[in-house]
């Protein structure tokens, strides 16, 4: 069947995607395609136009949603036989024009790999700390205990700051991790994600570029794209970013900050020591660019001493510092804290508001409840024994199964390892193997701004147990082995 | 004292406070203000550069809040002792270069009036609910069994569209209220304002505009403000906006959005009928711009017939609709909800997860438990009988107590009444003396996108009671006859 209904324009235009959906639109409203009929399979019409099978797939899923194709497992994607026509008397349907930046967030959400759901399946993919570890009845108990005490107060607007008694008891657990900080300097947010979006807000407009290290952060690309900043990906080199590249990084004029993961880095699970910290605010400082640090994984080292948090070595004010409970408590309670002085604390106070007001004070209340009686504490003792163990599992399962080139990280606290296979590997391309072989994994690439193909994975140790975590790498080994058995290229060349 | 040492840049420049307090800071740096020199007089300093007083109080309180200069009442500002000056060995202080959107906030924020915390004085200004009135206990028993219910699995992060449960008990409600919406169609959001952001950045980016009523709800001013977006302001006519400035407003290529406020409008109180919303959605139409509607106090009508929402007239889906609980209920718990069709949905999750990932759970959860167990319904009974006693309070203490061509509006719902005195009176001017009196109000001003001079003024009677009500319109009128006595000149003109 050939399909003369649809062209695609030259690169660089729409996403080919909703170019495929306008044609069938189109294509309906004149009739070429009546109520009924059937779309041309998904295969056909990626071959005939040249694009990948996805990209035929999310049009359709986009035309499903909306009600104008419907599709039948094995029978393949019709027109709905209520589908809206011009003719047909039915209210003409609006297609919105979003906003271009809108499609490009879009674009960027449908790269995220998918993962089925299936039970069975070890989850190495997700960094959510594991709901059987939560102290959620101790949590339920403060929660019940600060609103019966606070009354209907409570459930007023909070100020767009947050909690005085939180605010205090964090600032008193920053300067015991050597970051001192005032509790009036503390801007309570929706958990660090927000954090970054209100950072990157601070200091970058649309248009401008943020500094981040590659891999990073996929949510902190997420956020800046979002905004309609650029990228500006600055490579790891080792334990932290190559700070020559940085500082040439740094120097470009739309360069407006730069964000980074020093401890514990997302994906890496990397920790950078006092010196390249030191180095790295010098260049920060010489190019006048403020940093903005994520601490989301602070109060979770499990080994090895604290290093101090660059904006506790930092005295001028440059450094940003965003805080979280979501992975060292649970991300339910949606409760982080930024901690910014001066103009930056009272400009953070101004986003806040715009965004959303104010946050929700009963769970920050809950939460200081819960810090100042001590749970917190026990709970992270326990958390810390877990995770240490966990790691400890992994690693060993890494370096019984995998192939003697392979090489991975071994944090000191946190939930993540980074596995490089190195070679022609694109870690995407083994999703599907290992999401039938019943382990799941965030791929390479999902870490990088242009998506690029990437050899390496990240493996959280943040779901599974022991037992799980050496099934996980059995089973992921099986599923390297078996692609390096079908041919893939495979270089032996080790890390620098 | 003649000051030397300062100039003031040509205008549309950087904002004259921050060009002061550089100023300041840089003669510090110099040395010109030695360490306990006394500044001049904000009077003398305001009178030499030609501003007003306001403008260097603002500089002087920036420069005290980073430890530059201190103030001692009565006495004058004064170079700080322990200002950090380059020669003293001190950290070099970083001065952040905000992004140009995040100065203009701060403009924004600033010039939003500031009440003093007379416990004494009546609180007509704010449309925040009375917490006497929240059922605290019913919901922190709510709340408590939900948690007990759900376990850890609540404090995991929900999907970025929030709890099932709660958007079918919503859908079923909007449903009643001649807004047909489906669950899915609905996104949980962190209250109307977090919707109003949201909505706002699917259709417009940095540059565009957004058609909105004038007046309008001041934090819709700041949300789009924030969003780098220009206000296309259309005037209100009567209960609406009017619909022949609408219609030349949306010609505009820039106009990327129409928000509305068509039940209880914030400020004015007003509703519009059938007609006028089906004409605006027939210039909205033809415009090809989609609608925001708020319908943040969709629940509180107490008095005459329910009209549609623009989202159930329309058929296009066109119009996107928000939702919330923090005027019906309380703030506290921080949900709204936006509801959406196809790729609006779609990509309204894309910004939501770029935002902040997702709402707390537990919150969500409880509001489901309360709305399904009747309580919602029994303190919307209750809290409209209380909000008709309360208007009628406010409207005949108005009728008793005002000048006669001093005109208001009768809201059937909601929580304002916009009183209009006319004439040359800017009400932000009466604020200080309204204050002293002990009564506080909402000038008209604050929902004007330039922040021009407004005759009239917002009562709220969300705070007071019915003889609180009375008292305050008694202590408003004298401030207002005693300024008519001053001789500001008043027309006497009536409201077409």
């Amino acid at each position: 069947m050939q399909i003369d209904w649809i062209r695609t324009e030259a690169p660089g235009g729409r996403p080919v995607y909703q170019q495929i959906a306008d044609a069938v639109r189109a294509a309906i409203a004149s009739q070429r395609l009546a109520d009924g009929a059937r779309l041309p399979t998904i295969r056909q019409l990626a071959r005939q136009l040249g694009v990948h099978r996805d990209t035929v797939a999310t049009a359709y899923e986009a035309l499903a949603a909306e009600g104008v194709v419907e599709s039948a497992v094995g029978r393949g994607t019709f027109v709905s036989a209520r589908s809206p026509s011009p003719g047909a008397g039915a209210a003409p349907s609006f297609h919105p024009t979003l906003a271009p930046l809108v499609e490009r967030l879009l674009d960027f959400e449908r790269a995220r790999p998918r993962f089925g759901s299936s039970p069975d399946a070890v989850a190495l993919h997700a960094l959510v700390p594991d709901p059987s570890l939560y102290p959620a009845e101790a949590f339920r108990r403060a929660l019940n205990r600060a609103l019966a005490r606070g009354g209907p107060e409570l459930l007023l607007y909070g100020s767009p700051q947050g909690d005085p008694g939180l605010r205090e008891l964090l600032a008193r657990r920053m300067r015991e991790a050597a970051l001192p900080v005032d509790p009036d300097e503390l801007v309570l947010c929706h958990g660090a994600s927000q954090g970054i979006a209100l950072a990157l807000r601070l200091f970058c407009g649309p248009g401008d570029a943020v500094a981040l290290e590659e891999p990073t952060y996929n949510n902190a690309l997420g956020a800046a794209l979002a905004l309609g900043l650029r990228a500006a990906p600055v490579p790891m080199r080792g334990d932290g970013v190559d700070l020559e590249r940085l500082e040439q990084t740094l120097a470009r004029p739309e360069v407006k900050a730069f964000y980074t993961i020093p401890t514990f880095h997302n994906p890496m699970g990397t920790t950078t020591d006092l010196d390249h910290r030191r180095a790295l605010l010098e260049v920060a400082h010489r190019a006048g660019v403020p940093v903005i640090e994520d601490g989301y994984e602070m109060d979770l080292r499990f080994e090895g001493a604290p290093v101090p948090p660059l904006a506790g070595i930092d005295a001028s004010g440059m450094v940003v510092h965003l805080f979280s409970f979501s992975k060292s408590l649970f991300p339910g309670a949606r409760v982080g804290a930024i901690s910014a002085r001066g103009r930056l604390r009272e400009a953070l106070l101004a986003l806040k508001q715009a965004s959303d007001l104010s946050d929700a004070l009963p769970l920050q209340v809950a939460l200081a409840e819960f810090v100042s009686s001590g749970e917190y504490d026990r709970h992270l003792l326990r958390l810390r024994r877990v995770l240490r163990a966990r790691r400890d599992a992994l690693c060993d399962a890494l370096a019984e199964r995998m192939p003697e080139w392979a090489r991975w990280t071994r944090p000191e606290g946190g939930y993540q390892v980074w596995l490089e296979l190195f070679g022609e590997i694109d870690t995407h391309d083994l999703l599907a193997d290992a999401v039938a072989a019943g382990v799941l994994f965030a791929p390479g690439s999902q870490f990088y701004h242009d998506g690029r193909p990437s050899s390496a994975m990240r493996l959280s140790f943040a779901m599974a147990d022991e037992e799980a975590l050496r099934r996980g790498v059995a089973r992921l080994s099986e599923v390297v082995a078996n692609r390096l058995r079908d041919g893939t290229p495979v270089a032996t060349r080790v890390p620098v």
